[in-house]
Parts: structure tokens; C-alpha cells; sequence
């Protein structure tokens, strides 16, 4: 009997913000959710972050809309998201009454799997999160943000998942945002997990397919046990997206593994935004290939587009070398941090600085904060003497306490500030929003009654612009020309495309 | 100790072949083939059928001339091709002297590993082939074509492995063009020829990355024990082409597997070709995902596009979907035979007839010979009504020995022909190109002191001084044409300067 391996799909939350930017609209969505219900999946990312983001900012959606819209159409579904841990889907630490609030809310409106990430790895940061997953009774993932460094070793991965096991989680996401992890290590890592927390706790691994090794990570993974794999359909699928959910399938053919999952709903579905995608062609990721040089620089591709537009706009467009060197000499002097958001924004913009201004010159306040513990530990020590600086200039001391923990209640003032705007409907999902994005939810609760804008082109535009200028063709027939080029005469046919 | 895994790069020969149409010009390889011969690999493939007919008619180069150029420029390297068998590099059988000369002078040129495959996987059909490589001293590799059908067993290809090792070959090749062969059969089959040609016996292993699922396969082939795989460097790689070397290379980190591969030079190859590639960008293959649905068809890519391009010229367009479900039966009435050229294009052509006149109502005259025996024999029986329906058609018998035991001596005349030719130099090499290329020949002796035409170049240029050669220009806004220059057809777009 073949052991099931079951699989997320991306393709509604991270398959698109990593190939599209975000920017799909749920009008794009719904239509292939019943086939998605109905595949075979264990669960469906669909919300995170950057498309609560995308929804207010660019969209005009408003993102707890569309969280009911995929609970009402995949009724069968796990609907899973990615949360920040102690930063929700924002950028800083929010007290623990709101992370609360925030989870509550999101299981109301028909959450099921919360996966907990820190971009630390502080387990702190994900305690209260975690601990409210648990409470409402949906599924709580504890993650490891997967990175390559001296003192990232398998032990020590294995040591944090058994933290994570401690805190009660349903299940371990090993998280390779920069497609980092190799077979080996994949290996490696699952079993150590497994004979560490139990052959019970299930292992969730999701690997972006950057540097083109990772279906083979997948196929160690669950070799040594992982139970569940993150995917995206193969429209939606490759360069600095996911590995293709029918590949997976596929792979796995008399291995003595197998998924759950019906082919011909893949196709469907396959099909569906494969018809989609070219609305979105503004928005690709300019990057489609395999990125190997991510081992050497363990600097993920997202990250290496916007240190480029910070320098560009700096008229520094021909330095990015000299940041891709320092980034890792940042990093080491931060303790290591693993690169995703925000730390990844953090770092690239300190480098950015460095080799502007010289080096820790002048400090961002974000990494300021970093340096001095205001976003939780890293696994190593942070350098001394840029501590000091850190000091210096944000004229605070470091902290070792858990970060949340200095904050005061919070929740009254955001809810005050929030009504008071124009267009907020006083819902507690709506105090989130401002909550976490002050600066874009004025403008959204103003325009929110104007309903969803795309920023998709109409099926119609694309083959327009294909078509070139006026579409009057002076050549009308077929005409037959000589044609001297240098000393060489050439009949040429030339007649209307 | 980690086990060596040896590299066949590809990107000379099969990787532009499968990305950008064959079309890439000599001068766009000289620059990097140092880096190449530095590298570390096992050997180049740098030539083949479809690199030769491109050389003659599309690039005015003389194929032999390249040959002789990467002799030179890859001192240190095995230089490898891809040779069709009794076919040589064309399309029909050849007596057996004229494979001996065509053997004899590659050699001669300078290439090193002949890898010999038949269409048909009939070994009667490479046994000339192989037999004149062992008499030159060079390295004889014989080629399995996978497929996939109810005939083609793990069992079937190991029987055909041992044949090919009786044959005297210095390797086997496992060749999987469509990207059909996935991680478990991969395993199994290695370990099958292995197990019965001996651990001695090389096994070097050819896949195609369309099908998303083929560098797990190459793990797993390693696994087995694989000696030797073939890649393309990251920036030549993916889509209907290859997986990435570098991937190839980091995957196996850590694993007690390792190539002798050099990372540095092969950022400089990958960037040589990154900065080549986007210069024949009108050639690119409209394909570049993953396409898992060819494990249900077993279509290979290329047939596909093919088929279509038939299709549209019969004004039928819309029909391919039938055509795809007609191509299955027409493969299994002849027998199974691998689709690979020039089976592909036969069973393609003929499923297209079937859909357009209805079945078999009409033969070619290729699906004819296939039917009755004159390309060789098919692992499995052809249908008794179709032979009898190709007989009446083409008014011969069906045959059952070796296809090229009936043909006379032809040397003499071929050589009498070619040297007949304007611009012949009378070299053997000359002859052996009017050989295969009978019809394209005679062009290129004509033109071939004007020397290469690179078609990378601005294609848009002649068409302009065309449309605007009076002086007049009537082309006032963008506009895009059809134009046809000797025999090829181009889409060029126009506009004023």
C-alpha cells in the first residue's frame, strides 16, 4: 500500500504573489474554486500578508470579503494562511490582545490552518499566535524559516521544532523562502524532526522553486517522512514561484508514495489560469529560469529586485555587486537572521546604506531595532560594536525580553482611530485593517463602496497590443521585391501578416 | 568518499536544438567553448542531425568546419554526437559503406563519442553504425529510445541493454526525449542494466525537462548508479529543453554523490549563453512551463506543434485535440514504436490524415514503409489491415529483414552526383552532405563562399529597405508582415525609423 502524501496548493495566496506581484483579483479566483474543492488537496494557502495588502492597496477588495468568498465556495476545503506571528500581517509587533483579536476574527470568517512564522525563528514571537490558533480549535503550524548559515545546523532546526511541539502545534512547516534547501538537508531535517517530536507530528515542507533543486528536496522530504508538501499548478508554477503540483503527482508514480489528488480537476484548473496569468503580463516576475547563484549568495531573488529599485533610485543602478557582497557581512553582524519578510527588507536596506554611505554610517531605524533585540533574538551573537552604533542612534538600550512584552494594551486606541475614518464600518475586522495597515486603510475604507477594481487587462487587450500599430497594413496583397543588400540581390515576398 | 557523477553539457547541440530552433550560429558559441573545455565535463554534445541541416540551410555554414572549429577550441573535451543510426543524420536508410565514410570522417574531424540510437530501437538498424565507431577507436555508445506502452517493460529495455552490449558498445544511453521517464522506471532501469551488463558497463542517461519531473529522475537514476547525465547550463535549460547543470550540481550536495563540475566557469558559460539567447528570441519555443499532460498522451512537445502547424495549413486548426486522441491509436496499429525522429513525424502526419480523410483511407508514403517493415521492426505487431492497406497503396511487399540489407552500393553515385554540383569541393565530407541533405545541398555549395548568416541579427532590416526602398516610405506606423526570403517565411514587424 502506498503511504498518501497530501498537498497544499498556492496557487490563490503565494503562487501568484510570487510570479504576479499579488496582484490577482478574486473575480479571477472564483471560478476555479469549486474544482479546487473538490481535487484532493489538504488544504488551500489563500490568504497572507501581501494579498491582504494587495486587496486595499491596489485591488480596492476588501480582503475579509474575499477570506468568506473562498469559505462559501470551497465549503469542503482546509483554507490556510501565512502569519507573521507577533506581526500579524504587518510590520511590527502588535500586544497580544490583538493577535487575539486578529485570530479569532480570521477563524470566524472561516480560517482553518494558521501557519506561525517569525523571521527570526523566535519562538517567542509565535507563543501568543500560536496559543490563539490553539483556542479557537483550528489548526495550528508552527514554521521554521528554512536559511543557510554556520549555526544554521539540522540540530538546531531539530531543537526548535521540538520547541514548537512544546507550544502545542498541529504541525512543523520547514519554510524555504529562498528554495535554499537541498535534497540532503531535506532529508536530514525531516527525520530529524520526526525522531525528535514523533513519527505523529506531521511535517508540512514548502520549498519555492528558485534555484530548480527543490523537487528533488520534495522527494527526500518525503522519503524521510514529510506528510504534507506545498505545491502550485503547473500555469502558476517555476522561476521564483513553487514547484507544479502535476509534476508532483507524477513524480511520485511507483514510488510506493501517492496523493490524493484527481488529475483531471488539475487540469481544469491548470487550464483556468493558464487563461488568466497573460492579464497579469505587467506584473510578471522578470526572473523565470533557475537562479543557482541564491546558494553562493543566500540572497533571495525578491530580495535582490529591491535592493536594485533602492539603488536605482539612489542613480547607484551599478553597485548592486558591491550589496550583493555585503548583505551577507550584514547578516553575519545581525546574528544571522534568516531572509524573508521583514528582516530580508531590514538587511537589504542596511547593505543598501553600507555601500552608499559607507559602512553602519547610518543606520535604518528598522535595523537599529533589529540590533537591539526590538524584533526578538537571533540565533547568533550581533556584533558589538554595531550595537553600540545602534545605541548611538536610536538613543535607546537593547532589550532581551520578548518584544510584545513591552507593549501596553492597544486594542481601544486602534479602534478609536479606525472608526474615525471615513468609510470604516466599525467592524472589528476593519479596526484590523487599520491596524495594520494605517497607511492604506483610509484611502481603502473611502473608495471600499466603489467595489473591486482589477488591475488585470480584459481578455481583449492583450491580443490588441499584439497586434501592431493601426492594423492598416500599406501592403495589402502579396508583392514580390528585389532587394540589393550590400553587392547581393534577394527576391523578397512580403504580404500582409 | 562521494561517487563521481559524470556531465554530458548540452548546450551546443540539444539545448538550443530543443529552446530556440537549432538556429544558433557558430559565432555565437567560439567565445565560451574555452570555459567549456575547462569545466569538467565528461564530454560536449555539440552535433546532430538537426545542427547540421540548420548549419547548411538555414546559417550557410559548413557543418564539418564547426565540427573542426570545436576540435580546436575543446582541446581537453570529448566532443559528442548524436547520430541517427542507419539514418546517419537524414532520413532515410543508407547502404552500409556510406555509414562507414560518414564514421570514418566525423572521426576524422575530431568527434569523440558517437551516441547511435534507432527510431524504431531496432539494433539491426545501429549495428553498422556502432561497429564502424569501435573500428575508429572512438567511443561507441548505444541508445535505448524510452517510451512508454504496454510492450515497453523495464524487462523489454534491460533484453535491448544487452544487446547493445553485445554489440561491443562502450556505454549505454538511456534516452528519454519526451520526458516520459519518471524517478521509479529511471531507477529500475539502471539498476536492470547494471545488474545485467555489469556494474562496469556505463550508463549515461538523456532526459528532457518538459514534463517538470525529470531532474528527480536523474537523482534517482544516480541512485542506481548512473554514470553519466546529460544537462544544459541554466541560461539553455528548462521548458522543452533540459534541466539546469548547476542544479544538477548543487542537488547532489551532500548526498555521497558529486561532479567534477566547475561552479565558476559555469557562471561564465551561463552567462555567455544568457546574453546569446535573447538575440534569437523570434525562435524560442512558445512552450516554456511544464506540461505533465504528455504522460497521458505520450506526445512529445515538438510533435505537437507539428501537428498543429499541418493542421492550420488544411485550414483545420481546431482539430488537434483529435489528432492528439487519434495519435495513440496510429502508434499502437504500427506497432509501438518510441515517437522520436523519424517516427514522431510519421505517426504525427499520418494521425493528421486519419483525422482530415478518415482513418487510413490515405497513407503517406513514410507511414506506408513503417507499416511494412522498411524502417525496421517494432517491438510489437503492426495491424494486419493497415499492412494490407499500405501494400495495395504502395504496391511493394512488407519486408522483415534488415531494411538496409536491400540496398545496393550507392557511394559511386553519390559521389558523381555531389561533385556535379556547383561550389562541390569534391571532399567526402561534401558528398555525405548531399547524401542527407540532398535537396539543401545544392543551395549551400552554391552560397557557402559567401560565408555564415547569422540569422540572430536584426531580421526587420531587409524587409524595411524593401517596403521603403523608393524612397516613399509609406509605412507610417508599426506594422507586421509576412516575408518570405529565399524558402523561409518570417513574421517581421515594421515601422518607421
Amino acid at each position: 500500500m502506498p503511504r498518501t502524501v497530501e498537498v497544499t496548493e498556492l496557487a490563490l495566496r503565494d503562487g501568484h504573489q510570487s510570479l504576479l506581484a499579488t496582484r490577482m483579483a478574486t473575480e479571477d479566483m472564483v471560478g476555479i474554486c469549486e474544482e479546487i474543492d473538490q481535487a484532493g488537496y489538504w488544504s488551500v494557502e489563500c490568504w497572507g500578508g501581501a494579498t491582504y495588502d494587495s486587496c486595499i492597496r491596489f485591488l480596492n477588495e476588501d480582503p475579509w470579503e474575499r477570506l468568506r468568498t473562498f469559505r462559501k465556495l470551497m465549503p469542503n476545503s482546509r483554507l490556510q494562511m501565512l502569519l507573521r506571528g507577533q506581526n500579524l500581517l504587518g510590520y511590527r509587533h502588535y500586544e497580544d490582545s490583538v493577535v487575539d483579536r486578529f485570530v479569532d476574527k480570521a477563524a470566524e470568517n472561516g480560517m482553518d490552518v494558521f501557519r506561525v512564522f517569525d523571521a527570526l525563528n523566535d519562538v517567542r514571537n509565535l507563543r501568543q499566535a500560536l496559543a490563539a490558533v490553539k483556542r479557537t480549535g483550528k489548526h495550528a503550524e508552527g514554521t521554521i524559516c528554512y536559511t543557510v548559515s554556520p549555526l544554521h545546523t539540522i540540530e538546531a532546526f531539530v531543537e526548535m521544532a521540538a520547541q514548537l511541539r512544546d507550544l502545542g502545534c498541529d504541525s512543523i512547516c520547514i519554510k524555504d523562502m529562498a528554495a535554499l534547501l537541498k535534497p540532503q538537508p531535506a532529508y536530514d531535517l525531516v527525520r530529524g524532526i520526526k525522531e525528535t517530536c514523533g513519527d505523529d507530528m506531521l511535517v508540512h515542507v514548502h520549498v519555492h522553486s528558485t534555484t530548480g533543486v527543490t523537487l528533488v528536496s520534495l522527494m527526500k522530504a518525503i522519503e524521510a517522512g514529510a506528510d504534507i508538501v506545498d505545491t502550485s499548478i503547473s500555469s502558476l508554477s517555476l522561476g521564483p514561484g513553487h514547484n507544479p503540483t502535476e509534476a508532483l503527482v507524477e513524480m511520485l508514480e511507483g514510488t510506493g508514495y501517492e496523493t490524493r489528488l484527481d488529475k483531471d480537476r488539475l487540469v481544469k484548473i491548470k487550464e483556468h489560469f493558464a487563461g488568466v496569468r497573460p492579464r497579469y503580463a505587467e506584473f510578471e516576475s522578470k526572473f523565470i529560469g533557475v537562479e543557482s547563484q541564491i546558494f553562493e549568495s543566500q540572497i533571495p531573488g525578491g530580495m535582490i529586485s529591491n535592493m536594485e529599485s533602492q539603488l536605482k533610485q539612489q542613480g547607484a543602478g551599478d553597485r548592486v555587486k558591491e550589496v550583493m557582497q555585503e548583505v551577507p557581512k550584514v547578516r553575519k553582524d545581525a546574528g544571522f537572521p534568516p531572509l524573508v519578510t521583514p528582516s530580508s527588507q531590514i538587511v537589504g536596506t542596511q547593505a543598501v546604506f553600507n555601500v552608499l554611505m559607507g559602512r553602519y554610517k547610518s543606520l535604518t531605524g528598522e535595523f537599529a531595532d533589529l540590533m537591539l533585540g526590538y524584533y526578538g533574538k537571533t540565533i547568533g551573537p550581533r556584533d558589538p560594536e554595531v550595537v553600540e552604533a545602534a545605541k548611538e542612534q536610536a538613543k535607546k538600550e537593547s532589550i532581551t525580553e520578548r518584544p510584545a512584552d513591552l507593549l501596553k494594551p492597544e486594542w481601544d486606541e486602534l479602534r478609536k482611530r479606525a472608526v474615525a475614518l471615513d468609510g470604516c464600518n466599525g467592524s472589528d475586522e476593519d479596526v484590523l485593517t487599520f491596524a495594520m495597515f494605517p497607511q492604506v486603510a483610509p484611502k481603502f475604507f473611502a473608495s471600499r463602496d466603489q467595489g473591486p477594481i482589477s488591475v488585470a487587462k480584459s481578455a481583449a487587450e492583450p491580443a490588441k497590443e499584439a497586434v501592431a500599430g493601426d492594423g492598416k497594413a500599406p501592403v495589402t496583397s502579396r508583392v514580390e521585391y528585389k532587394v540589393k543588400i550590400g553587392d547581393k540581390t534577394r527576391k523578397v515576398l512580403v504580404e500582409p501578416a
